[in-house]
């Protein structure tokens, strides 16, 4: 570490940037650089990702414990390019040495969608003479062609088309005015795709039309709310200001808050990834997670009408969390003092482009942090909570995805999803039966039911890397009422499973037992509760996979069969439904089902191991969700068990303490900012005489 | 309502106040009225509780339908009295008639346990020689006995005692230093304490003795933090404000906030009551919930050994939610601008006392409410949402409950609840083996397992006081893989099953289908969906009553044996574990299920309804829960689907909005007062160059 300094510290002297940490993302020059260094040997590939490719852990580890002896892991470039004739190449770049480290052509996959893939298809679409002649049929005339927009997305999988050649379905819709929400108005037919020859190959056409929507706009945008009665006028601004700035440091993209420290970083499949957190435990830095992520996520729809059950968006491996990720804006995604990242990906053309703002890092009151009052004298104390948020947004075509990783000064990580945007819709008839497997949210709008199933790849360090994952479950205690043992009946305890090998190292979700999966390490007991060390997962929205046992959604995203898979550490697994998503047949199921099938009987306890969690929401469409949906929050937490020997927050400045000894304790802390409502009075300038819990 | 007004107007010039609104809780000078009343005819009683009698329904609607055609309903006085020889009476006062209504001796019964009735058992116990006896057999010298401390419970049930004599239970526990958190030492006998005479009765002594922890004190007063290296200093300020005041306002009890309209009530039992809520639907104020409160919960234990199984507190039916309640102070438990509200209530003599700010009323930003940005042409708006919360908190003994109903703008209602405060706690001797039922916290410190299971009592008024309640599922579509009807697998819909009586109206959790319950009223069907317009309830912290069945606590509580139980309308049907909980055996149960088995088959669909809901938390207590609890916090959603035809808070001013035309909309709300972490540049002033979404 020390030699790191002088080395930055000599690079500033001379002019030389320091190198990056081994864990940052690759910058605009790297980028470009890999782009020269690939370009030299394959001219004719366009590129779809050019991303770090992440040190090997064991090195990494080697380095981070011991940067002086250790070599720091060599920068490179994960690359994945495509040729003429949808020829997938695979590739890694060792920055360092200027050199192809490996290059192959990948067969029978196809890599994920990018933003400018997709907006190309809505330009042939408008072109082509059967999509014009399927307008007609349902009453738009040629004329009003480019009124007709189309959400490309990736084909799923499709038998009749299969994986060699690189599809996508268009969603097609229609907007009256330019600035008129095209969800109002669905078309009925589906034209597919071929990305290759740009052009399209095949138009779906449902048995039962369903002509242009006839129903008014239905608006969010402000002419339409204005022209509606406008704007409520009685909201009065909430101001949040930090005149003393930020509580937390950056030391380029390692952050450190109220004794947590970790990496901030971005990738353009799975967006945000932390990697090496720590929780500095009265001045042990002691290690938690080696790496966190959402890895995947699928959006199967209910409807079993051909072809909707395409309908299943792997959001994250078909079309990249990073990439379509948002530029965030100062008091408009977030409030108070916030530091911005970047990120940097590459586009088609081999090109750097940079997304400003791709990540916001903002600290927010969090409420009471502990609070008992003695109600024999009234000694008490009361301690606000701070959190720090580090989020990001995307935008998977009419859906976004709020991201927010959350960490709370009592040692809990709680990620937060929230779901806003617009639903997917679909034209019914006037009238239509709609079999319960959607709602009509307008008139003439057919939602379909769907699920959000996300996968967070959860790496766990508690206090060293082996670790073991048990089932943690509330359970009745034995003996019968009246019995001896438990003669009232009223025993309980906490059953737990250990998870012992890959095959057999899979949980489903169980609400009646309060189910949580506690991750520990067993080689290390709290010295008072002589239970080993641990972080608890609790997350209370785990829906099943709806699409049934060997169903299409099934086969292709075998990590959401259970709730938790727990496989042996191996660097290479970071995608649970595969390197490359689009156009998997699922036959053979690809990233979890594969790598546990391969080698059912490797132990996972007691040794390094990685926890994938697949949770989110069933969501059946109402007219409230509509023409954009309130935000729907929902969170999990990882939460520190037997981790620590007491509340880790003890520490942190309380608003107010008395005792019963009535001596003067601490400062007081009373917020002097809050006021009263109506009065305009200020109780914290009233004085020490109000005591804060007195009675 | 206008007759009202003007009566107040009326009253204002006359110097007479206006009457208060019959959900009002009484006054302190009708608190002394009513005490007045009963003392003409009764001298020797003390008083438990005297608390406002609710207007019965009918009469309620009636006069709130057309004030000026309809009687107001009469101010009456609930009240509680008890004669010396623990005998009960239940009385009810006409204040307006100034007369006893209703008086009479109820027999074998105990009321709630009030704070006066707590304080004097730890005088009483620190004089009893058998206790000092049992002191000093545990290591606490006879001039020591100053520092031992009890927390007296109500005895809950004990067969050997019955329900005649009032009794509590003093669990005993120790201060070194008057300064000390005395739930380091606890004290291993539990003396029983006769209310009526004042005297302690008999002393549970346990078989093994577990002489006084000899651990150092485990503190977290300021004091205490300061020895050991002192508070952190990294924390800097978050301040908020609201310079334009509060966006709510109230009409005496009743708020306006955001198309909501409610009356803020609090008792001495349920403490926080929300009556006649509405929501105000482009110009149409409909109603959704009559009522709204916590009407009880049970704190089950779940260590076997005697007596232990006494450890199940009800907190509200036993102690009062109202009577335990804080007294909250600006800056320090809400911040921002704040509007309290004191409660009154009777203390044991009959005077009335009042607890300064019982109830907060604040704002708070609550993050994104809704976004969406067009891929294709970054067309975006990004609204920011505000929630309203009314809390307040309770401190029942050693734990803390913190209690936030929170109104959100998209017409959701959540209640939150946060546990904070300090375990319960019971000596150990070393090395014990305390069989999985309890966590050695600290040395010699074991806390037990335990559950907190809530019952809210929703007296849904969902446009209209007709109701029905289905249970909803998410489920897998008939048709297997390959079959016509489901050829892909994915069909997936929502079963509802609608609760038909009494008698077969109860309903357990199952998270395996993101069970959720909706209130609907069948005869009003949303014009799009063609669905009833229902308030969804979505609880996910719903753990089963883990003592067994026909255990004490299944016997006592019995509203904790289903998630869901749902009532026909009753006035006198208020709290769910009967209207004197102390001393219940069980035998038989109180409240919910004799309520259920006096009319098994009572309809409960379309009709006047209560849905009891009960849910909470099973802790097993770790070391980072000691000495207090960080809090942690649970939610619940009342939710409307298919209640609007659109989303309801369109109109909430965007921060940001921009068109694909490019037209200019709006007025841009961009928060100019957020800032750059560290740059110190604020983003909004750099004008509208910078588009809030443009990537």
């Amino acid at each position: 570490m020390v030699l790191d300094r002088l080395k930055q510290v000599a690079s500033h002297v001379t002019g030389q940037t320091a190198p990056p940490h081994p864990f940052d993302p690759l910058s605009e020059v790297e980028i470009e650089k890999a782009v020269g260094i690939i370009r030299k040997d394959h001219s004719d590939v366009f590129f779809n990702a050019v991303t770090l490719w992440e040190p090997r852990k064991k090195e990494m580890m080697a380095w981070l414990a011991n940067p002086e002896q250790n070599a720091r892991p060599a920068r490179k470039a994960d690359v994945v390019c495509i040729a003429p004739g949808s020829k997938v190449y695979d590739g890694v770049v060792d920055l360092d040495e200027e050199r192809i480290v490996s290059w192959a052509q990948t067969e029978g996959v196809q890599p994920l969608i990018t933003m400018e893939d997709l907006q190309i298809v809505e330009s042939v679409v408008r072109k082509d003479p059967k999509v014009i002649e399927q307008c007609g049929i349902i009453g738009i005339p040629p004329e009003d062609m480019y009124k007709v927009h189309c959400d490309p997305w990736t084909i799923g999988y499709d038998e009749r088309f299969g994986t060699g050649v690189r599809l996508q379905q268009a969603l097609m819709y229609y907007r009256p005015h330019v600035d008129d929400n095209q969800y109002t108005y669905p078309l009925d037919f589906c034209p597919i795709f071929n990305a290759d020859k740009q052009e399209i190959i095949h138009i779906d056409i449902p048995k039962v039309r369903r002509p242009l929507n006839k129903a008014p706009p239905n608006n969010y945008h402000a002419t339409s709310i204005e022209a509606e009665g406008g704007f409520r006028q009685d909201l009065k601004p909430i101001n949040i200001t930090q005149p003393e700035g930020v509580s937390f440091k950056m030391d380029g993209r390692i952050i450190d808050w109220q004794k947590w420290k970790f990496h901030i970083g971005f990738n353009y499949k799975e967006g945000l990834v932390l990697s090496n957190i720590s929780f500095n435990d009265k001045g042990n830095e002691r290690p938690i997670f080696w790496r966190i992520s959402l890895a995947e996520m699928v959006v199967p729809y209910g409807n079993p009408e051909h072809p909707h059950q395409r309908k299943h968006a792997f959001d994250l491996g078909e079309y990249g969390g990073g990439y379509m990720t948002n530029s965030l804006s100062l008091g408009c995604d977030c409030k108070g003092a916030i530091h911005y990242m970047d990120a940097a990906f590459v586009n088609r053309a081999g090109q750097a482009q940079t997304i400003k703002n791709a990540i916001c890092i903002h600290e927010e009151d969090a409420g009471i942090l502990f609070k008992h009052t003695d109600f024999r004298d009234d000694a008490c104390t009361v301690t606000r909570a701070r959190k720090l948020i580090i989020s990001q947004i995307f935008t998977a075509a009419n859906y976004e995805y709020c991201v927010y990783w959350i960490f709370h000064q009592d040692g809990t990580i709680q990620l937060e999803i929230k779901l806003t945007g617009i639903l997917n819709t679909y034209p019914m008839n006037d009238g239509e039966d709609l079999e319960g497997y959607g709602t009509e949210v307008y008139p003439g709008v057919n939602a379909h039911n769907h699920q959000h199933l996300f996968c967070m790849r959860i790496d766990p360090n508690i206090d060293g890397p082996n670790n073991t994952v048990f089932v943690a479950d509330a359970a009745r205690g034995a003996g019968e009422v009246g019995s001896k043992e438990n003669y009232y009946g009223n025993a309980f305890y906490c059953k737990k499973t250990k998870l012992e090998t890959q095959a057999t190292g899979t949980s489903d979700y169980d609400g009646n037992t309060s189910r949580t999966w506690e991750m520990c390490n067993t080689s290390k007991l709290n010295p008072y509760s002589k239970k080993p060390v641990s972080y608890k997962l609790v997350s209370r929205e785990v829906p099943p996979l709806l699409p049934k046992e060997n169903s299409l959604v099934w086969k292709r995203a075998g990590f959401a069969r259970h709730a938790i898979h727990v496989t042996k550490y191996n660097d290479d697994q970071i995608h649970p439904a595969g390197r490359h998503v689009p156009q998997t047949s699922g036959e053979p199921s690809q990233g979890l089902p594969a790598w546990l099938s391969a080698e059912p009987d490797a132990s996972i306890a007691d040794t390094d191991i990685v926890l994938w969690h697949t949770f989110g929401i069933t969501h059946f469409p109402a007219p409230e969700d509509f023409p954009v949906m309130p935000a729907e929050p929902f969170s999990l937490l990882l939460r520190p068990r037997n981790f620590f020997t007491r509340n880790p927050c003890l520490d942190v400045p309380p608003s107010y303490c008395s005792v019963p000894s009535g001596v003067r304790q601490g400062n007081s802390l009373v917020d002097r900012i809050s006021r009263l409502a109506f009065d305009g009075g200020n109780e914290g300038d009233k004085g020490e005489a109000k005591a804060c819990c007195a009675k």
